[in-house]
Order: C-alpha cells, then structure tokens, then sequence
C-alpha cells in the first residue's frame, strides 16, 4: 500500500493553523533559521528491513497484525514511513533475511517509493538451513577455518547483492564471543577475526566502506571478540581507509559516555556511522529517544560540532540507521516515533549556541556552558521538525497521519492479521 | 549581603517584553492555567546548609571565593536564592557543621529573609573532635553498645536544636556498612540500627518524623547496613508510623527505575521526600536535570499522579531538598540551576494529560501513552516558572540576574577569597 | 537411558587411590567432619524441566544432539545426573513445556529412578498456542480483567498437577512490566498482581508455599512489576505465611550485594528458595560458579549462619534448584558442574572457623575476619564433595564419569542429532 | 623499625611441620615445580608510598596508629613487607606527597632494606599549596596554556627525581575530565593532552618509559579525557614506542571483562603494567582478591599465556603495583593481605595445563576448558607461596608474623597513636 498524497495533504491542512503560530514562535528567535530547516530537510534516516515486524526476546515474541511478508512489502511499509515523514529515504537489508532475487525489479520497487538502499549487512551469528558449517561458535573468529571461510564467503555475497542495489557499504557485526573463561584464546580470536576481515575488505569495491559495529554482551555473556569502540577502532585501522567503527547506542557498559566515544572517533575520522536506538539495561533495542532523550541531544551536540570541525556534509559521510526492536508497538508507529526523536535532537543541536560556548569552555564557565546547551535543548523545536516536512512534502504530524489514515488496519486487510516478519 | 527587590524589578523589567511573548504562547495551550500555577508558586525546594560551599572528592577540593564561613552566612546566601526564585524558602541544618548555638537570633535572621528551617540532618559518619568514641566502624549498627548510645545520643540532640528552630523532622542518613566480606554480621547490623532507631524514634516529638535514607555504597565499598528502598521501608514498617523512606537520587545501583520506587513508596504512604541531584555513575551529586532530565520528569509524573491518588497536598506533606556538592561550579548558581530544573520537571508534570494518558494505558496503546508524556515534556515550560517566580516577586531569571547583580564579587568582597565553608 | 551402579564403581575404582590421598588430607584438618559430610551427603539441587535442552538467545539457538524429546526422557537426563553426583534427587516442573498427562506413570518413572518432585513452575509469559487471551502486555498484573483471570486459572492448574506428582509449592516468576514511560501505572499495576496473587494463594492446598520471584529487567526493558527483593517480599508479606521470596542469582542490577538480601530475607523468615546461576552482564544464565565463585561462597556463608542462627534443617525449608541456559555446552555436563559448584561452596561455607570469625567481627577486626573468611575458601574442599558422593552410592568425579561412559553419544543413539526440547 | 631475620626464622620453624605436610601434598601433583617455585620467588610487586597510611573517602578518614610520617619511616614499612614476604623489593614514589629530598641517603636507606624505587608518580589533580596556577579545571588538558606548561613542567621534574633514585618509569594519571556536558570539548580536550605528553615523552630518557593510566570516572563524574584503554591506547600509539597503557583494575564500568582488555594490550605490545586493587562498585580501592578473586586468576591467565605468547621475562617487562585504599584495616596487613592475594592467582595461573587447554579451545570444548582452568583454581596453592617465601628468606605466614611480632604496636611506640601519613 502507498499513501497519497493529497490525504497528506489533507491531514496538514487541518493542523495548519496551529502549526503555523508555534513555527512563528520558535522560528522568531532562531538566527539562521534558513540553514537549520535546511539541514533538517536534507536530513535522512535508514530503515532496517527488518524492523518492520514485531520483535520479541528469548522469552517469546507476540506478533501484530498486517507485518510484512516479503521483501517487498517491507520497502513498501517504508515508502510509507517515508510518505509520512520524508526522512526515511533508504533501506538497510539483511541477508539472508532479506534476498533481492530480482534486483533490478526490487530497485525499480524503491525508486519509485523515493527510496535507495543503505549499507547491506551479514549476517553469521544465526545458521542458515542447509548451511554447511554451523556458527555456533563464531564465526569470522572461529578456530576452524573451513568456518571462517563460509563467513567470509557470505560476506562477499552480501557485498555482491548490495552491489546489484546500489549500496555504498556492507555493515558488519559479529556476536563472536564466549559465553565462559578458558573457552577462548582472546588475542587470537581477535587476530583471526582481523584476518577474516582483512579478506572481506579486499573484496570491498573502490568506493565501498566496511563498518565495524562493536557490542560488549549478548549472545555471548562472557566476552565479545569486537567488544568496545577501541576495539572496534584497532581493527579498522589495521584494515585500512575503507573501514571504520559503527556506534549502535545500545552497546555499552552501564554508564558509558557515549558522546565522548562519538567525538573521538570524528577526530579519528573513523566514524562509520549510527545504529540508533535507547535504553535503560543493556541492549534492550527501545524506540530512540524513549528513556534518556538528553544523551541523544547531548550526541547530536558532537556530531553536529565535530562534523563543523571537520568540513563534513553529514548527509553523505556518516550512516544513520534505525535498530530496534518492537516489541509492543506497531512498528510503523516506532519508527516514526524513533526519526522523530533524531531529528528533534538533531534540530536542539543545531540550535546551540555555539561561540557562545567556545567562551564559556574558554573561561572554564561551566555553569554557563549547560545554561547555553539546555537552553538549546529545552527549546520546543518540534515545529522545526514539522516545518521541515511540511516543505518535503511530508506530514506535519506523522504519526497523528498514519493513525488518521488507518494504516496499520488496511496493512491487515491487505495482508492480514497473523503474519510474521522475518528478522529476530 | 541581600538582594534589594528593586534591583530584581529591574532585571524583570527588561526581560518584560520577551517572557510575555513566551508565556503568552505557552498559556495559551494549557487548560487549567491557574491550577498549574499556582502550584508552581507554592512549590519550595529546601536549601540544605551544606550546599553553600564549594565540594569535594577523595582527591581535593578546590574552594571558591566569597563561600560562608557562617551559619548566619549561610542562612543568607539562602536568602540570596529565595530571594532570586521564590521557591527555596527553608534551610535544612546539618549538626554538628552548622550548630545553631544562639536558636533564637538564627530564626529571627531566618525569618526576616523569608526562611523557616526544614529537617534537621545528624552525622554520624564522622568522628567529631573530643568524641569518645569513634564511628570508623558504624554508628546505629554499631557492634559496641557505648558507641550506639553516643550515636543515639547525638540523634536526641540534633532533635532538640531542631525542635528550637521549629523543625519537624530528622533526617538520617547512615553510612554504616562494611568494606569487606566477613565484616560484618548483616542481620545483627540490621537489628542493631533497628534498636537504636527505635530510640530514636522513641524520643521524636508527637508531630515530627523521621526520615530513613538508604544508599547502597559509599563511603562503605562491600555493603551498607540501609542500602537500598527496601531496607529502608522494611526499617519505616517496623519502626511506626512516624518514619518514612528518604529517596536520593543519587544513592541506587546501575540503572534503577527510581520512578517505580517513588511510586510504590507513595502506594504505601511511605515517602518521606528527597535529595535532589543527578548523576552519571555513582553519588556523583552532580546539579539536578544536567545528566537526565527525562528521569527527574518521570519521578515527577509519579509524584503528581501519585499525590492525586492520595489526595495528597504536596507541599506540607514530602520533604523536598537539594542535596548536590559543587564541585566546580559557583554553589549559588548550582543551587539556582538545580531549583529551575525541579520546576521544570514539577511544571512538565502538571501539564500531562492524564484522563488521555488513563486510557492509553487502559488500551495498551503504548505509543500513545509516549506521545503523551513527550507532548508535556517536549513543551518548554521556562516561561511558566518565570510567571510563577514573577508572581511572587522573584526573578524571571534567576542567574541572570544572580549574575547581573554580581552577587559573588560582592561576596568576595564582603567575606575573601580564600574562604572555606564546613562540609565535604 | 540409565547409568548402570558398577559402571560408576568401576570408574570410582580407578579414582580410588588419588581420592584416598586427598580426601585425608583435607579431612585431617576438619574438626567436626562427621558433621560435613553428612550435611553434604544430605544436600540436593532440584534440577528444572526446561535446562535438559540446549538454551539460546534473542538471536537463536544452537542445538545439540540428544536432547530430550518428552517428559519421560527429561526425567530420565535428571535420573543420569542424579546416579552419578547423588545430589539431584528432585526435577521442578515448568507448565505448560512438561505436562505430566499421565500423572502416576510419571511419578512411577522418577521413583524408581530416585527422584520425586520439586516445586511446580507456571508460566504466563508466553502465549499458548489456542489461549483466548493475550499476555502480551502482562498476565496477573494486566488491565484487563478477563486476562487476569486467565492467567490466575493456570497457575490453579498449575497446583494441580504439582498436587498430583507430590509437589508443595508453586514457584511464580512473571515478565509483567513496561517498555515504555507511560506504558504502565506502576502503582495499579502493583495493586492488580497483589490482587491476582491473592487469589491464587488462596487456592494452595495447606501444605503448600507459593514462591515469588522477582526480576529487574527482560524481557520488559523499562519496568518489571516485580523488579526487585523489596517488591516481593512486600507482596509475600501482604499475601501471608505461605508466601515467600524467591532468590534468581542473576535477576540483580550490577553490582548488588546478593548475599545481604539473603541474609535479610533469612531474618525475616521469607527466603524461599534459589534459582543458582551464574552472570556477568544480566541475566545471562551461564554455569553456577563459572564467573563468580567467590560470591557464590558468601551467599553459602549467610545461609549457613542464617538457618543456623534461625535453627533451620536446610534440606526441608529452602527450594534449591538451577535456573541456567546452556547454548554452548552439553546441558548434562553444565548441570553437572553446576551442582559441584554448589556442593564446593557449600562445603567452603560448612568450613568456617565461626566462633573466630564472631570474635573478629565483635572486634572489628576486619583483616583477620577476612582471613578466615578465606581460609575456607582457599581450602580444596573438592575431595570432600567426592567423599559425600561415593558414600550416597554416586562419583568421585560425575563429569569423568560421564564422559567416560560415553553418556551423550548413547542418548545421540537413542534420540537421534537433531532434537529440541521444549523450554527456551 | 626493622624486623630481624632470626624472629621470622623462629616463627617459621613453629609453622614448619605443617608447612611441610600442605607442601609436600600439592606439590606431588605440580609437573614443572622448580619453574613454578622459581617464578614465584623472583615475583615482586611494588607498594606505593601513599599505601602505608590510613585511606578515606570524601565522607572523612579514620586515621590508624603508628602512620609513617616521613618518606623515610613509609620506606622501612615497605621494608617490614618485605621482610615479612619476600615479594615487595620496590617503592613506587608520588610526587609531591614524598619528595626525596636527599635522594642519596633515600636511596641507601632502601637499599639496606633491599628495595629499589619503581615508576615515579607525578600528581596534577590536587593544588599544591604556593601553586601559582589551579588544577580545578585540569592540568594536561586543560584549556589555558600556562596551565598545561606547569603541568608538564611538574611531570618532568618528577623524572628527574626519578633519575636519582634509579627508577625507570614515569606514572602519569590525570583526572582532567569534565562533570557536567558542555564544560569540555572532548576532541580538543584529548588533543591538549597529546600535546602536553609528548612535551613529557620527549623529556624521557632514553631508558625511561612512560606508564598512561585511564579511569572513566572520579574525580570528574562526566566525563575523563583519558576514560578507557581504547584512549590510553590511542595516545600511547601516537607517543611512541615508550609509551603503554597502565591499567588499574578499578577504574573499569561496571562489568567490563579486564582479562580481555590485558589480552589485547599485551598482543599490541603496549601493556605497561597494574595497579592491582579490587572493587564491587567503583574504584573502591579494596584489598586485592577480596571480592571477586577468580577474576584476579583470570587475568593472571591472561599475562601467563600472553607473555608466554610473546617471549617476555615478566619480572622485568611489566609494572606490578598495588593501589588500594585501606581505610579500615591496618596498611600494612592489607598490603600483605594483597600480595598473597596476587602471588596465589599467579601460583594458580601457572598451573595451568596449557597444552591440555589449548586443545579443549581448538575443539570448542567449553565445558572442559572450564574444568582445566577451575583445576588450577581450585588447587590450594598457598603451601607454593609459603614455600617460595620460605626459599627466599620470608615467612611462612607473613600475617601471622606480623601480628605475632606484635609489629604495629611497636611502631605505635615509635612514632605515636595520632599521626597521619600523607596520601588520599
């Protein structure tokens, strides 16, 4: 199903007026208030396909009705994300979850959508059926070879399908791990997976980049072969200019300061980009800007000062991605929810003032540096946000659009009530 | 020193056109206007005695210029604050730090800047010069009687100089607890402070209370004897109806849901108050709202919904206190910062729409029920505080002012630069 | 299939001489070893219906071969364990994985194999395939009458069938809680399980206990409605005296002090039990005592001062059994292991100087306390676990023997490579 | 005060039959025992001058008897640990809480006693008094250049200290961090840093190395510019091959895997050493092996195989110190206490059957490598350090010596009950 547009256009008529007053509001007091809203039009966030059904735990997962069935219908469901918010504008696939048989009919699917596709990602933490060589006990850093071989073989088909797509990167995370002390060597797991992935960067094409994610926990709960960013960044400078260090919020210790890790790994110029999402315990894959919407802020304060610092234009050097789980809304829903909460934090960054806080780290005037950053961040920016999609072509108020649009029931109608994505 | 009102008038006055513009927008989307309010006018944080100077770590501190080196000074640097935000009209003593040896000239002192005196706080986590003996190994737990009497002792006594100064509550935190394993005896620690708060409590005035706060670690590193909510309130059951649990927010493990624990405490009537501050890592008594804003709103939303349920007028019945150290910032503008941000939270919270909000949940409509708590979240507020401080004669903006005025220069002048006020 | 009691004497044969010569030696050192020993001859760990199969994770699961493909051949993997450690005499049934449809055939079965059973497990936190209604978004703590109810007519089954096979207590473990901020009323929620709870406390026979466990995060990543050892007990305490506490090693917040709580409910009289595991993160279920040993041996320590101190004969008046996952080992082995854990730390704690360590702790001497805490602790007490096994008939060294007899690859001859059993 | 060799040689002989017994018993099963015994016996680790003293924490300290109150009186206790153990032949210095100031009487002083001077520490978290510029806001990091230029100044001056007294190694921690966002930029704040220790580096002579300790947080409760291994690292690889990482075993998140981290700096070649401490929350600066010791056994593993791996002799490759805090039990017992602690995880780290392990690892035999490790573990190696204590003139039982000696009282006599030594 496609949303049309003129039911858009419909809904944003409705809530003009109000929308109207509080954008006149917020935007009287905003200096550059052409660059902002144009830096947050160009702005874009990537759609795992498989975020498009409900999620679960190892406890069990509870499905919702009308999930996509097919590669297909999950571009479609992020056509409509897309329509709605006109800031999801590219897909991220898994393989094996989701193989484009027929490329060229799957890209002529997305294009029409105003859609392109993201980063592939490999996927070797699962056995396939009829997979030769189980993974059970990793994967790129496996003690066997003939294991390892079948993982870098695969990532090469992943780079081989994304290519057919018109993807620029293949996006790499490994569960490799330990679940007990004396179960792995560590250094050389760690110099195998370097090994395996020195291979797989050979493959890469010229203009292609591998991002490396890291995890500390979870599969495995000992140990994780790529475990932390410095980890993570060790072998992306062993491999090379084409490799770099993927930050998924969700990957850290308890307490870690994640914005500090974004701003290193800028000045390093070896940050692959974002798979985004909150949390309150560990990897607990909530809807972005859920649980501690500052942090976000506070990590949209050092891209937007680090990407400054270095003359980058964000919308092309960085990768932003949703990565989370669904597991009680409707996905469509959280996802909305989830670009919402990035271009509001992104939009609060944009707004600091920021000479204003060079002098204040200049003179060691701390209270003053949080007065100029809340003062960024307690400005309701959201009519910011809604202006932007206004001029985009989108909805002033994407979520409020899909629930008056009855999506979600025509995608039951459509495909019915018991239906399960494939992803986790 | 004291602010002058005029000169707060002043200050208004040029900040006049701005915050009507603000407040006008903001008031036009609230309902019950009034209502919110006047309870933001009404709302008062305590200022606790300790707080006026500079803090420190195990590794130093560095003190900064003009900081009391009285308590009658620090009674007007309170006086400073309420003077600037209306809403810090108590001080929260601190014996032995702050003896109020002559009871009756510190209440007039008090009373002629607006200020009554909020829970008395005793030490026990230090030894005292010329104390018999000696709390290195605990107070109330303690396994030697004699220093469980001193302790019992000092509690009485702490009461008795509160009872002076028209205080109607004991605050007490103990640090009793062990390093290492083996140390102790967790049940005879358990029932030892259990007898000597009985005591305690024995000896309360028939309209005071007492307050049990809990802390999980630090300054102890293995355990603390009242470590955690659940202790606390085990503690508050057995003693009677006059104790109740002290939440600061600081003292829990990684990643405690401390809004559920507010609203099970208020369910069983059992909420005494708070130390307000924020934090990263530990009892890092960072200012309150410059870590995680979001969770100082959702504790907020519990206490508004919670107090509702219980009919609860809020402002006689919990105890509300900053309890922050200030480490590197001017103490004054910490506290201010910290006050601002309570209000906000307390404002965000009143502006929830809870009928809405009832029904989401009653439909498990979770996405909904985050747009809603967002919605009052997202809404900037500050303009609501300004009114509210206005109306009662405060400042719209209370550090700006504060630094308009050069309130610490004249500090400087008036009391050093190399002072060091008693506390950590 | 069942060990054969020569093949284990044979194998014990060849131990003999090496076991002779450490077993005096640890022994010639014990002063009441007549006591140890029949204490650790007396000891027995329930082993769980769910842990004979390979466990797995949100991202899949491993199988191995030979898993147990009915209760009948479950019961059979716990008789294997029990003929060779003679310390796990009793399986703890999960409803509805292991339904004993055929309740005397079932009971006849783990007689003759020497076992009988242990507290009967009801689960809610999954959706049955045919249920009516949902949990979805919780089962007794839920906003829907009609799904309470539900869930509180399995649990009275659940009795049921424990009733049938000779159990005496219902152990209730529930994943009701939020995701989200604004999901859940906290306090209502709390209010409704208490509710449901009483309802299905009021249909446990006389004899009965009903054990509550508690859990702080996952599956619901924001709240859990029984989040932590204070909730619990203040639900045990409001249902009555056959309410207790039920203590999951790893269902704890980083870095809490476990063997406190235990101590605490001890005191209280409310300690119901353990689910034994071990972590490192969360609740990653790995093998008792394969991360942390020590802390496994202060739980043990608080317990054998804690029924001591109480008068308490251990076997009858605390469930003990494992609750662990095991993805990367043989799930026979991993109990195996598990159970010596226990019985080392067990044996460790039996081993306490405790009249020295009263002293020390009386005069706060804390380096000494610890050093006798160690010296227990440094002892290897495993020749006395082999002792108390060779004397009940069982192995001086289980896992060998196990391995020896080639245990796994007949069970792959009887059940075939690719199995799953039921359970996570 | 000096301990004479005759009184330890009689406490020994008192010990010596049972010593012989546990001797003779372990080491009837050890293979290699000479290289065991060898290895242990030229084992030392280094105590810090601030260690002699009481600790305390930001709460207060509970000062002890008979504290050294001179660099002379704090080298003759590292004189009495030696003694006593045979494994603490090394000082580490802290500037300038013990300047030497006629370094060449120090340095025959600690000769007499058999001891050397290891790293050198500089301090730039605390302001000394007559200090013309305030470390308040950091010192190599810090925004202003005069203050980063009397930082470096201070560090070089602590090598040449260093110089006289024979020591090799500069120690540099820095508590430049941040407490609040916005006081820092984190990139331009770890580029200062760069800078100012390559001004340290280059002032190196040739023979020196320098030792870079990270730590996440305390005294700074936001951020610390040099937060974690991966920043350490990262500076050291930018400085040069005198350069590595020091790692502290406190100053981790909650749950981070240590040994894995030890693994990967001693692959890369940049594992500068320890500073061994052990902790339940933070960096609480316990005894060594008093909470979590098979942690410690771990990580002992790690260097054992991983030294191994790259050919190195340890005794004279990698900085072994404790740093601990000891604010309830006397400093010099717990010192004891921790180097037992260390020596045993070693003992137990070289029994390891490390060919049988390897091929456990190559078959993913996980439940046997756990078997392999916790066989080593499990051993009671304690008689291996007794004799190796023994071999090289020490005690038996160092502790028991110690108290026996009646050492504390005595050095109460010489030197008073209220004295406080300098240090945290």
């Amino acid at each position: 199903m496609q949303i049309e547009k003129y039911l858009i256009d419909e809904h944003n008529h409705q809530l003009s007026t109000k929308h109207q007053r509080n954008f006149e509001h917020v935007a009287a007091d905003i200096n550059n208030l052409d660059g902002v809203l144009t830096k947050l039009q160009a702005f874009n966030v990537a759609i795992p396909s498989w975020a498009l059904g409900t999620g679960g735990t190892r406890f069990g997962r509870f499905s919702g009705g009308g999930e996509p069935g097919s590669l297909e219908e999950k571009i479609e469901d992020v056509g409509v994300i897309h329509a709605l918010n006109r800031s999801s504008n590219s897909i991220s696939l898994h393989i094996p979850w989701d193989i484009p048989d027929n490329a060229s009919s799957i890209k002529q699917l997305a294009t029409q959508l105003g859609l392109h596709f993201d980063a592939v990602n490999s996927n070797t933490f699962q056995d396939q059926k009829d997979a030769e060589h189980s993974y059970k006990f990793g994967s790129l850093h496996h003690v066997d070879k003939v294991v390892r071989a079948q993982a870098v073989e695969h990532n090469i088909q992943v780079i081989n399908y994304g290519k057919e797509l018109g993807s620029k990167a293949l996006s790499v995370w490994l569960s490799d791990g330990s679940n007990f002390p004396g179960q792995l060597n560590f250094r050389e797991a760690f110099q195998r997976t370097h090994e395996s992935l020195q291979e797989i960067y050979n493959a890469l094409p010229h203009d292609w980049k591998i991002w490396i994610e890291y995890k500390p926990y979870e599969p495995n709960f000992y140990s994780t072969t790529i475990g932390d960013w410095g980890q993570s960044l060790l072998l992306a400078n062993k491999l090379g200019d084409k490799a770099a260090t993927l930050v998924d919020l969700g990957h850290h210790l308890p307490n870690t300061n994640i914005e500090q890790i974004v701003s290193l790994l800028l000045m390093e110029g070896k940050l692959a980009g974002f798979h985004f999402n909150d949390s309150k315990y560990g990897d607990d894959d909530l809807t972005v800007g859920s649980i501690n919407p500052y942090q976000l802020f506070l990590i949209f304060n050092e891209l937007v000062e680090g990407m400054d610092a270095r003359g980058m234009a964000h919308a092309t050097s960085i990768g932003w991605m949703i990565d989370a789980s669904h597991n009680v809304k409707d996905p469509i829903e959280d996802l909305l929810q989830s670009v919402q909460a990035i271009k509001i934090a992104y939009a609060q960054a944009l707004l600091i003032d920021t000479p204003a806080l060079k002098t204040a780290q200049q003179n060691n005037d701390v209270a003053l540096a949080q007065e100029i950053l809340q003062q960024a961040y307690r400005t309701d920016v959201r009519p910011l946000i809604a202006e932007a999609s206004l001029r985009e072509g989108g909805s002033l108020d994407p979520i409020g659009a899909y629930r008056k649009l009855d999506v979600r029931n025509n995608l039951i109608k459509e495909r019915g009530l018991k239906t399960v994505a494939t992803g986790l």
